[in-house]
């Protein structure tokens, strides 16, 4: 009986993976991957040339992706049934199989739906460099000093949430933003901190881009990650 | 003129650098990495072996680490000055110097302090995979689901303070534990949430131990993060 073992990419150069990543997929028998039905998805592009050409390629294809409302029933009705499945037939491949994630595979991946639907001896976890940390290098300052608090919210929470919690940190890190981004720039106003909150989009790739929120316009919806910078202590 | 590049090395095993770290560090003509005097010094420990035979070593050693309270101005006084005089000695290396550091540099990372003294232009910084996610994948479960709000804080700070973040959030990551775990217990306890902490020593090492914190004994002042996984959304 072989293992799923998921590797962590990191934030978008496929250099930034690790060592032992590159090691698990330049040798891997079959190596699996999310991505929206019809595209190519981001985590298969990032190893393009890295796949060794006798492997077995499966995509494993989100029946939904934002079609349907997080919060609304139907979209767990049909996640719940796709990642059974996938389970399922990951854990009789009959051999090893490496599942690609983005990012770090334990902060908000997609592989942890499929890691708690498998026996723990059967999985395992290489971590990766998260998006956030690719974000924070691309602006060219440390995100954390001293005794600095780092706080990580999603854009998906109420904007009067936003705004209080943004309001009560030193440093600050918003993930999926994707069309919550007009709510976060009102809660970021109604902080007191827009002059500090810059945009990074596409980190650690060809496109990177990094602007401060206030002269933002349009923003890439995925693969976009917003900061504040801690001003903490230091010699 | 050369530049300084700073490497993340990652949380502690060393197939987990980036294979962009691996590449440069092993390509090296000048390393130079943090220590205490009289110590190996981690960074380096976790590099033996990589560092080209003919490369030069240059340790930079603290001039004070735990003697002196963070809060005391002598503190300061004796940080800044070795700062400036490194900072100043890699600028004019005359050649690229590679800097080791542990986890993700600018994440609470001492070379900041370097970084922040040298020209734009001379300075360069590899991410790597923060020591927190090392830790969380030690305990075999996902660190943030859905909707969760993920707080990183320093266990400097006061008790009370420390009691009011850690009831605020859903998922937890305390870093520089050191002197302060006694006063962290009694924060996590007057937040109601000594059932779901756990503590993580030596992540991604050969010692790496993982307890929950009501049964945790004598914990490792210096590797240790402490976590509560967050429970979101999920399908």
């Amino acid at each position: 009986m072989g293992k799923v073992i998921c590797i962590g990419l990191g934030p978008g150069d496929p250099e930034l993976m690790s060592v032992k990543a590159h090691r698990l997929l330049t040798g891997a028998g079959i190596v699996a991957y999310f991505r929206k039905a019809g595209k190519p998805g981001q985590a298969r592009r990032m190893v393009e040339g890295l796949i060794p050409g006798d492997a077995e390629e499966w995509p494993l294809e989100y029946p939904v992706t934002t079609e349907i409302a997080l919060d609304d029933p139907a979209y767990n009705a049909a996640l719940g049934p796709f990642y059974d499945h996938w389970a399922a037939r990951l854990a009789g491949a009959g051999g090893d199989v490496v599942v690609l994630c983005e990012g770090d595979p334990f902060f908000y991946g997609s592989f942890m739906h499929l890691h708690s639907r498998l026996p723990r001896e059967r999985v395992e976890v290489v971590p990766g460099i998260p998006g956030m940390a690719g974000c924070w290098t691309a602006t060219g300052l440390p995100i954390t000093w001293g005794d600095d608090v780092l706080t990580v919210l999603p854009a998906t929470l109420p904007q009067a949430e936003l705004a209080r919690r943004i309001a009560d940190t030193d440093a600050l890190v918003v993930m999926k933003i994707g069309r919550n981004l007009a709510k976060l720039r009102r809660a970021v106003a109604a902080a007191g901190r827009d002059e500090s909150a810059w945009l990074v989009e596409y980190a650690a790739m060809a496109d990177q881009k990094v602007t401060r929120l206030c002269e933002a316009e349009a923003v890439t919806p995925y693969f976009s990650i917003l900061l504040i910078h801690g001003q903490g202590r230091r010699p």
